[in-house]
């Protein structure tokens, strides 16, 4: 499986070194730190024999950095969400659901992890196609960062990728751009666009889709496009055509 | 359901603190230690809101203590076991193969991990009815203790325990006393003796034996003797049988 490892802002070195031991592991070795706390002895002390990962992290300083070339996008939050309206953390998967999900797949998959202390900010929960979180007991939620990746691995690295192509990173950003673009074209009410932007791409997120689909459903908009325009009377028809 | 986590003889304060957040994570709180390390500072900060926990475990000096009131004995070893003709380390069984065996049971269960640097001994692992081996890469295959820990506790806290009642741990010491009785009446090899030992406790150890099966166990074996002595013209029977 093509699966990489973000970690978003860790906080304690120890934990990126115990990070990169439990990924040797499990047989998995791509890793992108962003903006990461020094990594000195104690990162190297708890890699152990992964210290070739450690060295090897690729360090870079926004998250999008981090997932321009990933097909699909896992965030994973210890807190579950509660609020469908919101969209931001529902559906949140299992790790058991979320494998089953992406058995059978070809394509680079991001796994997201969080600051040790706050988690994820709003604008990168965004990011993530799908939410993930692993069941934990109610009294005591937080997981260490090590113990969660660890997790996540153990449960991934039983998954047998397959054949079934994952849409271009870029060609899903375009979608979600041409979904976007529609909204404003039906004047979609404004206040409500953000959450329904969200929504959207909780749905064709978690659908994992296929080159073919992501062109055909951008055929789709295309034509409902058009054909609001000149419903409403208004010819210029192409400029919302693709160059 | 009923599990007990047994550290023998861990090495790092910083991983018993970790494994007692792990467990309250998952929602366990029975943990045993044998002939700790010193537990500080560090095993406190690593334990984080489970202090209670590292507070609460129980320290023993043998591992007898640690299980004696346990009805199935798991050992996880990171080496799986390839001689068969040993019994020592096999069958290994995956967590998620535990897991489905263990679902359904009413009883004591102990799951025991190793030292960090030499697991267990040869007499650690003959305690044991069943070994366990989380799947991990053969460029890598030793794990953290705390990560191996949190595999296993993530593996059974969505095991639904049942009604199968497990037999009572004394009573399956006297079966396993009773059987290596049987292997001297009958006159089995002295040298196959300990290997032969071993395998019925593996054989009846992931049977997850129930208590009317021990007695039954234990009256059949109780006949045989009774025949074989007769056969050999001894009439010393009820030397052999229960007091």
């Amino acid at each position: 499986m093509n699966l990489r490892i973000v970690l978003v802002e860790p906080l304690y070195q120890g934990n990126v070194g115990s990070v990169t031991r439990a990924m040797k592991n499990f047989g998995f070795s791509d890793l992108v730190l962003v903006n990461p706390c020094k990594l000195e002895g104690e990162a190297r002390a708890m890699s152990s024999h992964a210290r070739d990962l450690l060295e090897n992290a690729k360090i870079v300083s926004t998250l999008e950095e981090a997932i321009e070339d990933c097909s699909i996008i896992i965030g994973t939050t210890g807190i579950a969400g509660s609020r469908f309206d919101l969209h931001l953390r529902v559906p949140g998967y299992t790790p058991e659901e979320m494998k089953e999900r992406l058995s059978g797949v070809d394509g680079k998959v991001a796994v997201l992890f969080g600051r040790e202390d706050n988690g994820f900010t709003r604008e990168e929960l965004k990011k993530c196609d799908m939410i993930m979180t692993i069941p934990t007991s109610e009294v005591y939620p937080v997981m260490n960062l090590s113990h969660a990746v660890t997790v996540v691995l153990y449960e991934f690295s039983s998954i047998k990728s397959g054949e079934t192509p994952l849409a271009d990173p870029f060609d899903i950003r375009l979608l979600y751009g041409h979904l976007s673009e529609l909204l404003d074209d039906i004047d979609y009410p404004e206040h409500k666009k953000e959450k329904t932007d969200l929504m959207l791409k909780r749905i064709f997120g978690r659908a994992c889709l296929m080159p073919r689909e992501v062109q055909t459903l951008r055929g789709i908009i295309r034509k409902i496009q058009r054909n609001c325009n000149n419903e409403n009377g208004n010819s210029n028809v192409f400029e919302n055509e693709e160059k």
